[in-house]
């Protein structure tokens, strides 16, 4: 930690993620991040057993429980001033970012309604995480509807309303559980929910408004549209969801005393409004103008970028104007498996000699595994994957698809297979690039943020594999530094986020270069790629749908997505 | 062991595989298995430099030294003999299976090249053992040639010649040493080079000299044919390979004094003609009526079949007037991995927590993995599998084809990969009989024999997805019992074969009876099979094929084929 200096001012920025909440201690001058403290959520995720109950929770639900968010204000914020040695008196003020869309359910006065005495016992009345995969026969509906109706918003979201949003959520909620649809004043995302703790204001921000609430120039899906899906839904926008809209970077008001006892800051400093933890990570990473895209690399793969102009980019998740900085548009797409790939074939296909020769040289089994396969030439193991084990965000947007591996013998080792993975997430990128850049938005600069970027294997073969040079984040607590950015700004200590970025972002520009003979070798390779992504993609073999629809009937489940796609959380 | 009875008479049937000769005793009564022993080939399989030598083999190069074979007869019989406490006095016959095609290059007496001085350095001089597979290129022109020129035996072969069979090992001896192929004046199968050693008399078997020597309707490929692959083959057949033929089950001659001091077995009693490890199986099994197919399930899958018919079965391995018994129409075809691709997946695919948990419930990975398949419904797993982890022999004939599998996800456990191999294996399996089926020679039996008939799981998916009962043979010894069974027809015990078999042969009849449901079930699984063994088999996308170039340009081979399929033998 470098020594406070006296005229030097500081942000907090707060990181909600799935199982918990980072404080950063930032230096509005430079970025620099001076101390920081985790909070780990005590209740995590609930997929089985609401707590203090007993009553069980259906296949795919995962909820949350709103106090243990304000538990990170109350102990990891202090916690990180405190290791950063950084008097109170001078941070200026805060921002969080958070996992979307998580949905909290609360009366007028913010209350969630799992704190009232009569719903405690009520699932529906929990927060509902990003991962509940519950309401897909509401998301189902929501696009198909959309889609014989020809409404205007649905191309801006690659034509498909996510079961995650905020639209399938709530209709889940009333077609389940009338009396805790009609008990909820708002509809309020997590991200949104905790700015409100904090100033006690509800201020709705433009990124998850326009990603998960589908609100696009300046208007919401209308009340006639919701009436055809549900009588009942007709005023789900107009009762429950419409709200104030705050820009990005601006305050949502000011620390209240609340607050300020429960962080130990200063009552009346700026917090901004709320954010999404993919989208500020573009600033921490300086990487908001035009064509820079950030890829938040981690179980998952995020990519946010600025564009002037709006275009449809077939199977994008969104475009939403202000949606990363005011004044672009901001797009946003996805691989819904990346680093969980990895941890499967980690944890699932590698043989005992691997485990213990990767013991033996004091690596873990993806090192060793890395290591191994560094020495082979493209093309050598002779294979071919698709990434889509966890299905396929953009550009299929279907998640009932699987992974597929061509071109295994009897010499196929472990090595060969792991590469294979490696590359696979590789031309999944590239499919998303080529997607954008087709389309009149084009990506001209590459930039890594996440945890799989302290992988140099996997590095370069990404810079080879999409032609660019790859530029990586300077920070390990990206989303947390974007948030100190956003809040260094509703501070009034940068005019915007764009020049905040500048000023307190921090990457390292061309750290990994393509090199011209690797790129023509994986130009052959993502040739076969692309035919099989389509073949299996596109309708042509409809093999995976099948073989989901199958494996369905015969575990005598009712038809679900995605459930098989995520990890126990506990 | 039984006690010998006085008046009871016995026959030797020796089984030579690929790295040991077993001999067995067998009363010619009833089949009952006396006594066995094993001999192992002190030079096993040669892929890497001569015996006694520095001579470096080039890729794909396997070779054996006839001497081993000797030994075989030197030390298992006499061993057999004892271990059974019968009196070699009641014997009255022995017969030999091979491997095929396993070729021994040698001059006018029998001697193999590589015993005479000048040639002892010269790997042409060698025994090339069946899996040599470095003559791709002349099997390629062979079976271009013929195709070109319309020969009209090549249908007999699923149209390709494979680089196993005489002509292409021949064509490659006589391209890469001139001097070994003039000094050559017989190529003998080692399955009729044994029997000779036997007898002193050299007899040509009607099997290998169908199904590996291209003998069909009394003649072999022509001259002129030849001498377009190349002039100086022009007289391969006339000077190397054309020679009296016997009948399977005839006697060759009577067993040599030299021969009766090796094994000591009486001189003067029958000799079989020799003949072909998975061929004798059929009647061991007691299955060599028409439209009973036996398959010998090991690494690979043999399967062989008599009909009244000649039919042209696409992608079959031959058909050969009295190639399994005389009088019928023998059919053989076959799956390259089987065995070998769950041994792949068992060493290179499966954690460590699962060999734990083998080793502490005290089984192998394999029957710990059976076991939790075992427990699956059928398409739980929601996976299929194509088994071309060694190319794929029958009906593709393509060994440039390679493993698939469609339907991973993160949750997908080994056990669930394992179970699909198993599957997959079964679909080939029953590709190959609906190939039958839809050519005429309709397969009405499936008997197995070999390793796999162990895995009860597997017999039963075999039995639900062909929907066929599955009988299985009653011995652990089958091609030495199918020997003896020669043996004693040769020994003139028996009329012919088919009556020996009928005494002899040991099977169990519908062990594993199709389950309608389950049949019901793999209908639709098989569905999927054939729509992506027809994408990536029959010329969709060749991206198979392309991946094994991309590999041979990455790792700067040759190209070659095969030489990843095989497992090193030692």
């Amino acid at each position: 930690m470098s020594n406070p200096q006296p005229d030097e001012k500081y942000v907090l920025g707060v990181d909600y993620g799935t199982l918990s909440g980072r404080a950063v201690v930032v230096r509005v001058s430079d970025g620099a991040e001076l101390g920081s403290a985790v909070h780990e959520y005590p209740h995590a995720v609930i997929t089985q057993t609401l707590p203090g109950s007993d009553v069980r929770l259906p296949p795919d639900w995962a909820l949350q429980v709103p106090q243990d968010y304000v538990e990170v204000l109350q102990s990891a914020v202090p916690a990180a001033l405190r290791s950063a040695g950084v008097d109170a008196a001078d941070v200026i003020g805060i921002a969080t970012d958070f996992t979307a869309c998580t949905m909290v359910p609360v009366i007028e006065d913010g209350t969630p309604l799992n704190e009232l005495p009569q719903f405690a016992t009520r699932p529906h009345a929990f927060v509902k995480l990003w991962r509940h995969h519950a309401a897909q026969s509401q998301a189902v509906r929501i696009s198909t509807l959309a889609a014989g109706r020809g409404e205007s918003w649905l191309g801006r979201y690659g034509g498909l309303i996510s079961s995650e949003w905020e639209f399938a959520k709530g209709l889940q909620v009333l077609e389940e559980d009338p009396e805790v649809y009609a008990a909820m004043d708002h509809w309020v995302e997590a991200a949104d929910w905790i700015v409100w703790q904090l100033t006690d204001t509800y201020v709705r921000n433009a990124c998850t408004a326009g990603y998960k609430g589908i609100y696009q120039d300046g208007q919401y899906p209308s009340e006639d549209y919701l009436a055809a899906l549900n009588p009942g839904f007709a005023g789900f926008v107009r009762d429950k969801l419409e709200h104030t809209i705050g820009q990005l970077g601006s305050p949502a008001g000011t620390l209240s005393a609340r607050a300020a006892a429960w962080t130990g800051l200063p009552e009346g400093i700026a917090v901004a409004v709320g954010n999404v933890d993919a989208h500020v990570t573009a600033p921490a990473a300086n990487a908001v103008q035009p064509g820079q895209m950030v890829a938040i690399m981690g179980t998952s793969t995020c990519h946010v970028m600025n564009a002037e102009e709006l275009a449809e980019v077939p199977g994008m998740c969104g475009a939403v104007q202000g949606g990363i900085v005011e004044g672009l548009w901001g797009y946003e797409a996805g691989q819904s498996g990346v680093g969980d790939i990895f941890g499967w074939f980690v944890n699932n296909c590698v043989p005992p000699r691997y485990v213990d020769a990767a013991a033996a040289a004091g690596l873990g089994v993806h090192e060793y595994l890395t290591e191994l396969a560094s020495e082979q030439v493209i093309g050598q193991h002779g294979l071919v994957a698709l990434d889509w084990h966890s299905g396929n965000r953009s550009v299929l947007v279907d998640h009932e698809l699987s992974g597929v591996f061509v071109g295994q013998t009897l010499a196929t080792r472990p090595e060969d297979m792991y590469r294979a993975l490696l590359e696979a997430t590789a031309f999944g990128t590239r499919t998303i690039i080529e997607a954008f850049n087709a389309s009149g938005v084009p990506v001209t600069e590459f930039v890594v943020a996440g945890g799989l970027l302290k992988n140099p294997l996997l590095m370069q073969i990404y810079a080879d594999v999409i032609n660019l040079p790859l530029s990586v984040i300077d920070s390990q607590q990206g989303p947390a530094l974007g948030s100190a950015i956003h809040a260094a700004v509703a501070a009034g200590a940068y005019p915007d986020v764009r020049t905040a970025a500048a000023a307190m972002g921090r990457v390292r520009r061309g750290v990994y270069r393509p090199i011209p003979e690797n790129v023509r070798a994986y130009d052959e390779l993502f040739a076969e790629y692309t035919t099989l992504h389509d073949y299996f993609g596109r309708g042509a073999n409809e093999v995976m749908h099948r073989l989901k629809a199958i494996q369905r009937t015969a575990a005598g489940h009712a038809p679900t997505t995605a459930s098989e796609e995520m990890e126990p959380a506990l």
